[in-house]
């Protein structure tokens, strides 16, 4: 019979926040494809005799070609399997979940997309930072500092305006410029950041600061990758209704 | 013993994107306080015995007031019950779910907060629309158009932005209004648009069209809430990637 995608947002790491249909497509999978990130605990859902192959590509690492993840793709469509995609977070929010439909589609391998908790929400959830609050935020916008490229296109003075929430999804190297062009477009350097560490993990670690402060307090707590910044009037009120792991 | 609240996003209304974790709460619950929009699917998971009580906030339905459901959740909890309070998509994105636990907090009520998959997210895995794209969109923005009164505090300037993702949680009536803005801004008229009907449910329906034919299309194939809107260069992919339901 013909093989198939199911392309499934692992979310961030904690099993418990896998849906139901991702558990149902890793049980069900012939071979799974996974990001680096995804984690051991959600791996461990797969078939004993399932083919599970790492095909990481997060900051620092060297990464697998997105060729060689296409090629892999369609090998194991084309023998028939049932391939799981599984991606950390969301497949279509900086995952590059687009350009493999892209490709699958192009190919003719029939694929399915199941949505995943992405980092934003998450580490919102369970460091107690509402992204949208009545009285502080009327938006949420995810933006990705990955690299300077990333940033040198960004629309900074969008991103400056008052009463929105940003969630940066980030090496903890883009600080330092996110602040400088923060500031430089305008946003009050009292403005609230929470940085989220191994959000929804065991290890979570939520540092609070403001937005002048950022780098320093980034430096001075040694904040490492994986790491949420949540910036924005509504990341002060983690210091309130916190509620998961030790206080900021 | 004490209550406690586990607050939980319910996702947009397939069971199947609920999590585990959101399974697990909704089995151990004595109460369940739920949104009307919390589909019929995700109520059954529930133990026989537990008590639902629907507090629906939607637009155009008389809403119980956020005071009753403050009460409510603090009679339950302080009753010793383990209560969930059950809401549509994320309880952090767009939901008053900070508010809640605000109050919670203040009364010295214990609280949980379990991630769900917003709309957002739902609908564009369920209609093959990446939100990022390295070819078409950096970042991805969740706006609601609700009511005159979000629209008027939105900065437009900044939403009008090209290379941007907008997912707007709204009304169908917003329509009209969000395309004058955005065209006024600066926006193309030649903008895609996705507009999801019912996303990820049986019912789907995805209908494509740019930012200037906007509440006309709209109008055409008489629209309905619930509907999430995907405007930006991503939406056009939809008629290529789309896999569920009904092609649009």
């Amino acid at each position: 019979s013909a093989g198939s995608v199911v392309l499934v947002g692992a979310g961030p790491g904690d099993p418990g926040l896998l849906t139901l249909k991702a558990l149902r497509a890793l049980n069900e999978a012939d071979v799974i494809l996974h990001d680096r990130l995804v984690g051991p605990g959600v791996l461990a859902l797969a078939r004993r005799d399932a083919t599970l192959i790492e095909v990481g590509k997060t900051g620092g690492a060297r990464s697998t070609a997105q060729e060689r993840i296409h090629a892999l793709l369609l090998e194991h469509a084309r023998a028939g399997r049932r391939v799981v995609r599984l991606k950390g977070g969301d497949p279509f929010v900086f995952g590059r979940g687009g350009e493999e439909l892209e490709f699958l589609r192009a190919n003719g391998v029939a694929y399915e997309v199941v949505p995943g908790i992405t980092a934003a929400l998450a580490c919102a959830a369970y460091a107690g930072v509402p992204l949208t609050h009545r009285d502080h935020a009327q938006s949420v916008r995810f933006v990705t500092a990955h690299c300077r490229d990333s940033l040198d296109t960004l629309d900074w003075h969008a991103l400056a305006q008052e009463r929105q929430t940003l969630a940066v999804y980030m090496g903890v190297a883009g600080l330092e410029t996110l602040r400088e062009r923060l500031l430089a477009h305008g946003r009050a350097a009292a403005t609230p950041f929470a940085l989220v560490e191994n959000g929804s993990r065991e290890s979570q670690r939520v540092v609070l600061g403001t937005l002048g402060q950022l780098p320093d307090v980034a430096n001075t707590h040694k904040v490492c990758t994986p790491a949420l910044l949540i910036l924005g009037e509504v990341a002060a009120l983690a210091g309130a209704l916190h509620w998961y792991g030790a206080p900021p």
